[in-house]
């Protein structure tokens, strides 16, 4: 594991931008499926992320400052600008730390190796990893098409599932630290492009002999609120702690 | 109620400056209480706000660009640019809706009528309260001096509670959206500085027969993740959802 010198002399912790969010996951999961932010505004705030399309028509990835929208039929293209989102999110990947992960057989696996080389549980970091995958599975939702929609949950039966067999690619993702559960998906989440960004998908499982993986750690997180009608009704419910409610009052 | 227009011609609620925290209310409550950042930093990122000065020595509020701490003797001074914080959160203060409201008995009542008042309840709205108070009950903190600290609801009884009548002052505060939780503090949340600015704290209860309340929403939510061995080393515990775990995996 090699920590990357800063060219600037600063922590390299401050180097790469901060995690920009459009949407809530708990307001994602639950119908809210359409938003006003397009690929084109999401792509001014960073270059390396991940979302959804509006109508969750597949999965959107972004790498190297392009965006690319994997659909259940199984093709991936570049995004167009105007493609909007519901929910996703996105920095500026700057790679602090590298290393090398040897036979990986299966993504709980990785997800462990991955955690040990966290060091700091508390913040976020964006994650990319490069390899020959020896086999990939992924996975891209059908589009919803009318309302009332339902949750997600509800809608795992309309997932394609693509598996993908020595393939060159690339693993966009991120860890999100616990305090960040409900606004995103706390822990380890990945979406695939293929070298050639033609195959790609929510990753669901993989075997590699030999990945390399970059730490590009955040330290801030930047929400933007949706303001659409949708997002403006939802019954949002996790209310305080206890604990929170008792000190707010100053008594029990 | 009235409902400012903005000389930009842009919609209101882009017309205020994101909410800029620093901090996890989890981890200030559970004894985080020591940070980085400065009172001279706070007041680059906005002129209204709330926190807590480090080992919770009293409270700290921001206004009109100035930053002032209220400790557990009752007084309340301009707080030192070198004075740090480990959870403090400001916005750009901007007036979009001004309202009266009449014979506020209670600070219960009080939120009912806020609550009333808030359009959008998936937002953040900066609240700016002034008038003549009949009566104003407010608490500060004494500090913590030792390590291993205490959880804040342990140290409840170390809190000072004031009264004061019949005294013109600005209860500055927030509304925040229930997807906050944990993160900062759910609901209606205030301090009070008197107009001469030498009386403040937390409020705990206040009575008042007209307040002027003026709303500023706000539409961004940036949190700067602190870079302390004691918020690297907290143990945040909330997970994901099950909802969220399901999709992630693409089965139960």
């Amino acid at each position: 594991m090699t920590k990357i010198d800063n060219a600037t002399g600063k922590p390299t912790s401050l180097s790469a931008g901060p995690l920009f969010q459009y949407g809530i996951a708990n307001a994602f999961i639950n119908g809210v499926y359409e938003g006003k932010l397009t690929t084109a505004d999401l792509k001014r705030e960073g270059d390396f992320g991940l979302g959804a399309p509006n109508l969750i028509d597949g999965e959107l990835t972004v790498i190297d400052g392009r965006a690319y929208q994997t659909t259940a039929d199984g093709t991936t293209r570049e995004a167009p600008d105007t493609l909007k989102t519901p929910f996703a999110f996105v920095s500026t990947f700057r790679a602090d730390t590298v290393a090398s992960l040897l036979n990986i057989k299966s993504l709980d696996e990785l997800f462990l190796k991955l955690q040990a080389l966290l060091a700091n549980k508390s913040t976020i970091y964006a994650v990319r990893i490069t390899g020959m995958f020896s086999q990939i599975e992924t996975r891209a939702f059908s589009p919803v098409s009318s309302k009332p929609f339902k949750p997600l949950t509800q809608l795992l039966a309309k997932q394609h599932l693509f598996q993908y067999d020595q393939m060159y690619g690339t693993m966009v993702g991120f860890y999100m630290p616990p305090y960040l559960s409900g606004l995103n998906i706390v822990g380890l989440h990945f979406h695939y492009l293929s070298a050639d960004r033609k195959k790609g998908g929510h990753v669901v499982n993989l075997r590699a002999d030999h990945l390399k993986v970059e730490l590009s750690e955040i330290n801030g997180f930047h929400l933007h609120i949706p303001d659409t009608e949708d997002f403006r009704s939802f019954g949002f419910s996790s209310g305080n702690s206890h604990d929170l409610n008792v000190i707010e009052k100053g008594k029990n």
